[in-house]
């Protein structure tokens, strides 16, 4: 019983600069309009690459004048909804298009070639579905594609852009510029409040919502508002690092709140595919939904970790075992090359590329960096650093155009008011009882000022925009994606704003106190192992004493501590002691394989 | 009068992967399609990000093992080559398509929204003309769209995102990293090889190619001729120069090949411009056509090289009179962004973007490097190499790939002969003339080793290839684009297979005879003003005798030297001596407002 529909053409011409003057032939007019067309993408091209210019000039003069109470990434916000307002009312006709229906008048005067297509499809007895098709030369290398229903959809970014090469340079910047050494101090208690904080925050805002679209009767699903839980638990590190950055804020409440952040990005992504993957034909969600989801999300999550860092340790090997080093050019190349590599191999195999291109940054940090010569050192360190600032810059910009430009979003601010209390309440229902938690065995303790200061530092970012801009097909998901952008924009600019007066009032340390505050517990600490995770710990020979440091006491930290020091960085970098010291002798045929030449010009 | 045309509509659908179990509706199957449409996306891009890694290896392997006779460049194609087999005779059914004639049957079935549809117009009397279209979700960022007819196009790149993203970066970097001492003192012979040489080149290449297809009656007109000779005019710098660094030969000899080949290009690509938009009515071409196009050469070249100029000035005024250089992230952010802002510039003003970033790029290293901080100057350097290097690799992969994988080349190796016959004989017509010319005033002179080497390091690369790629509408011109593409492969594999071979041959110093040599030359001239064009000659005295150095007689050039040194570096960069010691007294109230603290500190 196949279903049979009717097929209704209409074609989408946009008014195009050139004059009608009718006598030309088909193809001069083509190739007049294209080379027209061509100019208005530069145009736009170059719109956004000036406000940017113009971005960085801000950003140089807050940082210079110490101008703290509206942020770079609110004031990117505010250019590109500027940007925005403008191309909306002032938008020089780009925009405007011309619609004739083809079929119904059997011969249709078509002066030049639509630059779109518009393909309508009515299944029998169901409500039209429409696709879009625009005029392409080839469709091979990058092509985006994506199906959009009932969308009078005008503008934009494809999310398939966002997702695979606006992201990943930033996440992978997050990986390979964590600061390691109080990232794995607190890991337990990060990965507490990735994990479970990100799961309750996801649950916690569906529920809520849940109960405020139920009782106003908005019609949303339990499986809709559970996917906005889960795309919005996904806090952003941009703007909240980097004014701790600037006010040399206490190292543990960095590396908390980064590490927050950084990671749960991964959790968000996972959750939201998890969700959308649920079975489509029933609305409600069984319980056997819920365990496969569990099991679903463990092996997604942990493959692409895996996969990640295997790709980042795979990459060490090579730079430890070939001289490519002598090359710093190649070095550099290799090194970005396979960093990708990790996001795309995730991705082609059905798993998440941010978790993998995140793991591999740490196990490039933590390995490859190590063999790298000094000039790719400093390169790759720039050259991600840069991308990342550079990207960021452009999501901002861009998600304060959206509003604006996009035609997929649909306000309601009924809906944003309830978000913006069921996220609040739904952070604050997992920061103060995990914290007193892991109060009860964490040394030092999580005090009260850093557990608001956690709360207070839910701003969202670009990957919640992204993942509520990937599928806008219904109305539903129109007001969710709208919702994201607004709630982006009031956390960045209140929140963000507020950031360094919040400190102030918490009275958090910052600044010269923060760093000698951090300098005496260090002291107080023995640091015979702390130094494991400095950037570049070739000399430190392996006699560790794990345990003195309260950090340190956890089981499993300590087995990896000590896996890592005498087999993963003797085999994948150039410290010593090698591994024909830390092995046993049997071993010695393999080990002497795997023994750079530096390591053995080390020991003797 | 306006023309009349039915119009039939083929919807293409490319066979996915997805079992057709008829009975899933519309939307979740377009969704599952979708994401398998994405993976598709994914493998590609894998597929060329894997290559690259291989080829950076290689690259490696090759420096390593100093493997000379065939050059990376020539790997590359190689591989390219390779893939491009694969895709095409094991491509794994990604690309069959099958076609369903919509109108004629008038309901059809339809399970799955097509990815493609193509539209077909037929003038009343004229023959058909198809247009592609795709899926889309948006159509306003990034979308690239141009013309094609009668194609049946599978694959490929657009010729836009050559133009837009992958050619601008190669170009600033050989701008931004060209030697300017030997650059600048072969300037004269440089320009003249670039516009005189081109232009026989040019010229040369259309008339000889004329005859040869007027005598075998291959139905060329000598517009198209022409518009071959000028794209295939452009040569390449890549292949040549890296093994020209490898071996570290003559400074001179390179200096002119260096120049002519990264210049060249912008005189290439602006004579085909203006050959392309020759009235098209007529096929001949008119004495009032040749005078418009000499007007229209001279305006594009210098107004493109004067706007990428002024933008370079701009940013070195902009980072001379802000503090940015203490935040070196920003000030790279903004160095990259200003120098792209000049291509986009030059294109939305209708000239050309290649000129105005390769002169952008100069600007910026003679002026705007030296007010960079040194964290800057590392970073910039290197991305823009890395940057540069990983897509002249890209290009050269595509290149191979292009030869199985589009549909839009048409071979003819009659055509190709005659043209590696054309090409050779009207690049040695200009090389040995205007070296003649040249020597009639020049000292030193161009020897006649150099001459034949001039002659033989004739490589084509991306430039042509992409200028060919650009329109392909006319079997004519798949043609032309079949015989660039096959140009390139052999003048990467031949020539610069054989370059290192040929260097020994004629006898050309190269390797430590050939750093001797220079230091030789160096000492004997009196190098007080040869230092201005150093790269960080800050504290040099203007206390030029110009006219010493054989190479700086010459009236302009002196001129030159003496503006930049007393306004230009004074105004734009920390330089010393200042604008206030520079410029007349009663200058003094604006002079003091241009000189930075930097430069009253070096004075006082």
């Amino acid at each position: 019983m196949k279903p049979i529909w009717t097929i209704v053409l209409l074609l989408l011409i946009v008014a195009s600069v050139t004059a009608n003057n009718g006598n030309t032939r088909l193809d001069t007019a083509a190739q007049r309009r294209a080379s027209n067309i061509h100019r208005m993408d530069t145009i736009i091209l170059l719109t956004y690459v000036s406000v940017m210019v113009l971005i960085v000039v801000t950003a140089w003069a807050f940082k210079h004048y110490r101008f703290r109470f509206i942020h770079e990434s609110g004031v990117t916000l505010f250019y590109g909804l500027l940007i925005g307002f403008v191309i909306r009312y002032f938008g020089l006709g780009l925009l405007q298009s011309q619609t004739f229906d083809v079929v119904t008048k059997n011969r249709t005067i078509v002066k030049e070639p639509p630059d779109y297509l518009m393909l309508e499809v009515k299944p029998e007895g169901g409500s039209r579905v429409s696709f879009h098709y625009e005029l392409i030369e080839g469709f091979f290398a990058d092509k985006r594609k994506k199906i959009e229903q009932q969308i009078e959809q005008k503008s934009v970014f494809s999310p398939e852009v966002f997702f695979n090469m606006l992201i990943p340079p930033i996440i992978f910047n997050a990986g390979y510029s964590l600061k390691k050494r109080h990232f794995f101090r607190n890991i337990g208690s990060i990965l507490a409040i990735v994990f479970i904080g990100t799961t309750i925050s996801c649950f916690g805002t569906g529920c809520l919502m849940f109960v405020f679209t139920s009782i106003f009767q908005m019609g949303y699903t339990f499986k809709e508002l559970l996917f906005f839980g889960a795309l919005i638990s996904a806090t952003d590190p941009v703007t909240i690092i980097s004014v701790f950055n600037d006010m040399n804020v206490e190292a543990d409440l960095f590396a908390l709140i980064f590490g927050e952040s950084a990671l749960n990005d991964a959790v968000a992504i996972v959750l939201s595919e998890v969700i959308e993957n649920f079975s489509t034909s029933s609305e409600a969600i069984t319980l056997q939904d819920f365990g496969s989801a569990i099991a679903g999300f463990a092996g997604v999550f942990f493959g692409s970790l895996m996969l990640g860092f295997v790709i980042g340790c795979m990459n060490a090997f090579l730079t430890k075992m070939t001289l490519i080093s002598e090359h710093p050019l190649l070095e550099s190349s290799l090194f970005v090359l396979i960093s990708y590599i990790s996001f795309l191999v995730a991705e082609v195999c059905g798993l998440t590329g941010i978790v993998s291109v995140l793991f591999c940054g740490i196990a490039q940090a933590h390995y490859t960096y190590n063999n790298l010569s000094n000039e790719s050192q400093s390169n790759t360190k720039h050259f991600f650093h840069m991308i990342s600032f550079i990207m960021e810059s452009f999501i901002f910009c861009y998600i304060g155009v959206s509003v604006f430009v996009t035609n997929n979003q649909r306000w309601s601010f009924s809906f944003l008011l309830f978000s913006l209390i069921s996220i609040t309440a739904s952070r604050a229902l997992f920061v103060y009882p995990l914290s007193w938690m892991l109060n009860i065995r964490r040394r030092p303790k999580i005090p009260k000022r850093y557990q608001h200061m956690i709360l207070f530092a839910g701003l969202r970012g670009a990957m919640a925009f992204a993942l509520a801009g990937r599928n806008t097909s219904t109305e539903n998901r129109q007001t969710i994606f709208a919702t994201t952008t607004a709630v982006v924009i009031v956390t960045v600019l209140v929140n963000g704003g507020l950031t360094s007066w919040m400190i102030d009032y918490l009275q958090i340390k910052h600044g010269k106190d923060a760093i000698e505050e951090g300098q005496r517990l260090e002291s107080s600490m023995s640091c015979s192992n702390g130094d494991h995770h400095a950037d570049l710990d070739e000399t430190v020979p392996v006699t560790m004493a794990p345990g003195l440091n309260p950090w340190d006491k956890a089981f499993l930290p300590r087995k990896w501590y000590h896996f890592d020091a005498s087999f993963m960085k003797p085999l994948l970098t150039h410290a010593t002691p090698s591994l024909e010291q830390t092995l046993p002798p049997f071993c010695l045929p393999l080990t002497s394989l795997l023994t750079s030449s530096r390591q053995r010009a080390v020991r003797n």
